[in-house]
């Protein structure tokens, strides 16, 4: 969606919005962890976000990288920066190819800083003179794919009139070529602010400007970034925050509360100004700071049309299908399926055939480093603390596990005691579902979709077992009309009770005057993919571990020799029926393990007396 | 499905199956009566049935069109007989493609008898000579797609030992060539059939032998049946019958009795014989008696993989999807979408470009007599005795309406006293079903698909209603947020409240390892396409009225003014609300028409002494 659209939905719902600008990162593994960190600061609810370019384009490849993770698998609508500076009409086109492949439909035409090293902007040979060359090369070639903003000077008032003038004219000139978004570069004077966007609409400029401004992290950024933009600092600015320069934390929190005032005389002026764009200088906690101290609590998403997130980018945006497998790793999905030329849409057998990308293509890996995950997992060198880690994760003791790099979902907590009960039995539970039978599409745990519908589940569990615990579980699963299983070893070879070829919905909304949906399936061929990611994660933890030592043994043997197992209960109305199976199981499994003198497993009971 | 397969399949159940055999009738008019009697006989639960062949090959045309019809639109499995008899290859090819196109598997390969007017059968020129060639021919050229079964002739064990050797080692090369199955042409002495058994077990002949049976209906019948086919009689036969031989009715009670008797012989005798095949002569009343006698009584059918019948024509075979407009109409709905390329599977979007064909292309008309008709809905000349007749087709007192051919169903009959209701206050409903909250696959009255599944249905009603009425029902439907609905005139113009394009499942299941399954839906372009034949319909209950008679002024303008409307209630938990809007609306009206004398359109009421 244009970012125009969304800034005049908020104007209508009569709702304040935010969006946050982010740059590429110098390294690979820089853009690994700021990618992470833009997936978490979705939860502060950014409307779109900015990808900046860094001047010279030395880094243009990482913003397009950038654009596309956050267009497909952070679900975040993005505007590209795109600057004049050193750039070959070549090289725009390949970004806004890029960019258009992406899905994302901004981009904000700057003619960028000077290159490092010269004080005055010059053009390169064959390359674009003004801001406004790039905007008539977008238009003619994109037409009007791409809605263009275009940046805005609000220190430009400080101006010799004439000067501001001439400076006024080009953007008038600009935004009559359909540009249709102003955003503003960083300020801290409010005042100066004010009177520049005056100046902008008496000019008759009437499209949207959008504030640009930073929380003050500490003292030396807030230096740095003002010298390099020649920001006007207000006086009252420095009297606060000068006595306490030494203090990163006082500056960061006064720092905030002076941009906050500002905002606030922005967003109370009669400007019909309705959103901030945060420069986040990459950081999380000012942004986050700021958003508080302004009040400006994340809205409950409004429109979850599906309970994953749906990419943004074309090709994907209309899949409405996904495997239950990778629920905690959409990263891991979106990379293992990305040359599939359609997704699955309505029912899952249109896209089945593809095959998955091998996983050692898409560096399935844990993001851990020994360190945590030693801290986190321990060294388990026996199933007692082995199976120990697994009920923990379920009751949010341990905050990941290799097959889920987050905590326990909201939902998983609904089952969360009876999980650690099923891991307490020697079922490690690396994914599940409760049963859900018809509650509001509305549910705050369990809804998504259209109002006044309603959502459905069918308990699912999915664990690694040992082959001695699943033969006895085996018997009391068939038992079961409404249990359907898949098991598989690490070898790939599949058993299954299931007769029917294709797959079995586990997630579907009943929603008025609409197909019923089903985003969520269980399905024979995605699990053998899945199977052999489940494993290598396993195969990765204990890798952890120095080789012969006693719990990379335990840990390798284990995954070894297990079984992964899923198991869909299909009777809706029966939430705690898939349970009952593993209680039974496992007390046949202690029955014959039971030994005259009243041991189990190596574990004192209580014997009853009789030899079994 | 091949007709062998089913007679193994019923053996291993250990049931009893029979199966019914038509001849082609000689009109338009006779086909469509007989088509009309199959279907009914459907429900007699014969396992498939045979169409034969006119000798000489006159009627070859409405053998297809026959085949055609059981297979796509009754959905029996057929087996197609053929004879050699003046036929040319040519002849018999364009039979076999028509027969593989509507999916039948099976042909019964016959020689034939001589053609009317010669007394031995002799080769035409560059005919079939044996029924063998026929069989190497259909082999050749369709290769192992039909099942061929042949001919047997228990009373050539009547013949000459040498003859009859000849004609055993006929049958045992035919057999050996493939043949899978023997239907025995009709005999009426049992012991001669036994003997024939035996014989053509011992010449090691072990394919299933289906013994022919005649339902005896009255006494020139079978006497004309039995000399055609040179059948013998046995005695006590003739003691029975004769003395009765001119009371019709004690021919067929008595006669029926007889066959029933052989019948039991056969299926209690150690032949391994479980099934009789009936030579019904396309009539209905003795196979019914006679299955009535071995109280064979027909299956519930087990297997309904959809609430409404799939074809088993090859190209529609796949089609899980129909618009609920139809659901009364099937005929029509199979004959309008005829030429579709392919059908809806899964979601009803994948086929929805294609038109459906015109109404007139299809002959979509009643199929009543104007005196049945008049019968039946009388001649209505106010709005009064019109609702009536609405009103008593859902009560079952009018056996059927323009749109409805049968009464109601056992659905319908859940809500027939809302129905009723709403009729009597004006909304003629012509289609309908409750809502469905999750019932078991295998319910009797909604059940259908695989066991330990759970059914669903949103409440539907289709009507027609004046255009005052609806004014005051809209604000009503639109107040609640779970009715979607349509509003059409004769026109065409629609108005409907839902945003979405695509299709509103009204029906759907949930099974163990499937997808959700979604096979009845309303959506605008095929109500679109409903329409015109809807309002067709009423055009031709109204052309039953002589031109200017009063009932044909009345039918005709109530149809040309009035609204088709449908409406759905989404949310299933609530099984009465769809009717409260009407209740209400209706109550509008009435308070709308009273005028201060206490007479509300011309009917008297209770005034409240206040003038609204």
């Amino acid at each position: 969606m244009k970012v125009a659209q969304k800034i005049e939905q908020a104007r209508k719902e009569k709702r304040t919005w935010w969006s946050f600008e982010y740059f590429p990162p110098r390294t690979a593994q820089g853009l690994q962890n700021l990618v992470d960190r833009i997936e978490r600061m979705r939860l502060l609810g950014p409307d779109f976000i900015n990808i900046t370019w860094h001047s010279g384009g030395r880094t243009s490849e990482l913003t397009t990288e950038m654009i596309r993770f956050c267009q497909e698998t952070i679900s975040l609508e993005t505007c590209m920066h795109l600057t004049c500076t050193n750039m070959r009409p070549e090289k725009v086109d390949i970004a806004l190819t890029a960019a258009k492949e992406h899905g994302c439909r901004n981009v904000l035409a700057l003619r960028g800083d000077p290159p490092a090293g010269k004080e005055v902007w010059e053009a390169i040979e064959g390359g674009f003179v003004h801001g406004i060359d790039l905007v008539e090369h977008i238009q003619k070639h994109y037409g009007d794919y791409f809605d263009i903003a275009v940046p805005g000077f609000p220190e430009h008032i400080l101006l010799p009139p004439e000067q501001f003038q001439t400076e006024l004219k080009h953007l008038k000139t600009k935004i009559d070529l359909g540009c249709s978004l102003i955003f503003t570069q960083m300020f801290f004077d409010v005042n100066l602010f004010i009177r520049w966007v005056k100046a902008v609409r008496e000019a008759g400029i009437t499209v949207p400007i959008v504030p640009g401004v930073m929380p003050i992290q500490n003292w030396n950024g807030f230096q740095k970034a003002t010298r390099i933009a020649n920001t006007v600092i207000p006086q009252h600015f420095l009297d606060v925050l000068e006595p306490v320069k030494n203090n990163d934390e006082q500056v960061r929190k006064l720092g905030i509360k002076l941009v906050a005032d500002m905002c606030r005389t922005i967003l109370n002026s009669n400007l019909d100004i309705h959103g901030i764009h945060i420069y986040t200088m990459n950081l999380e906690r000012g942004t986050r700071m700021l958003l508080e101290e302004l009040n400006l609590v994340p809205r409950i998403e409004s429109v979850k049309p599906l309970p994953w997130r749906q990419c943004l980018t074309p090709g994907r945006r209309n899949e409405t299908i996904r495997p239950i497998f990778w629920a905690n790793r959409t990263k891991s999905y979106i990379a293992r399926t990305e040359n599939w030329d359609e997704y699955p849409n309505g029912r899952f057998g249109d896209a089945r055939s593809p095959a998955y990308g091998e996983i050692d293509g898409y560096g399935v890996s844990l993001k851990q480093t020994k360190e945590e995950a030693l801290k986190i997992w321990g060294s388990p060198t026996e199933f007692g603390t082995f199976k120990a880690v697994f009920r923990d994760f379920c009751l949010g003791k341990v905050p990941s596990l290799p097959w889920s790099e987050q905590g326990p979902s909201s939902e998983m907590k609904v089952i969360a005691e009876k999980l650690a009960q099923i891991n307490d039995l020697g079922f490690l539970t690396i994914n599940s579902q409760p049963a859900v039978n018809g509650v509001s599409s509305d549910d705050k745990v369990f809804g998504w979709g259209p109002s006044n519908g309603f959502v459905y589940q069918k308990a699912y569990l999915e664990f690694f077992v040992s082959s001695e615990l699943l033969a006895v579980l085996l018997p009391h699963i068939e038992q079961d009309v409404n249990i359907t299983y898949y098991v598989i070893n690490k070898a790939g070879d599949l058993r299954t009770n299931t007769h029917s070829e294709g797959p079995n919905a586990v997630t579907w909304g009943v929603f008025p005057g609409k197909e019923i949906v089903q985003p969520t399936i269980v399905e024979a061929i995605s699990f053998m993919a899945w199977k052999d990611e489940a494993y290598e994660l396993g195969q990765q933890w204990a890798n952890f571990y120095d080789q012969g030592s006693a719990a990379g043994e335990f840990v390798k043997s284990f995954f070894d020799t297990s079984f992964l197992v899923n198991v869909v209960h299909n009777d809706l109305r029966q939430p705690d029926a898939i349970f009952e199976p593993f209680v039974k199981a496992a007390a046949d499994y202690a029955a014959q393990k039971r030994v005259p003198n009243g041991y189990v497993n190596g574990d004192a009971v209580i014997s009853n007396g009789h030899a079994h």
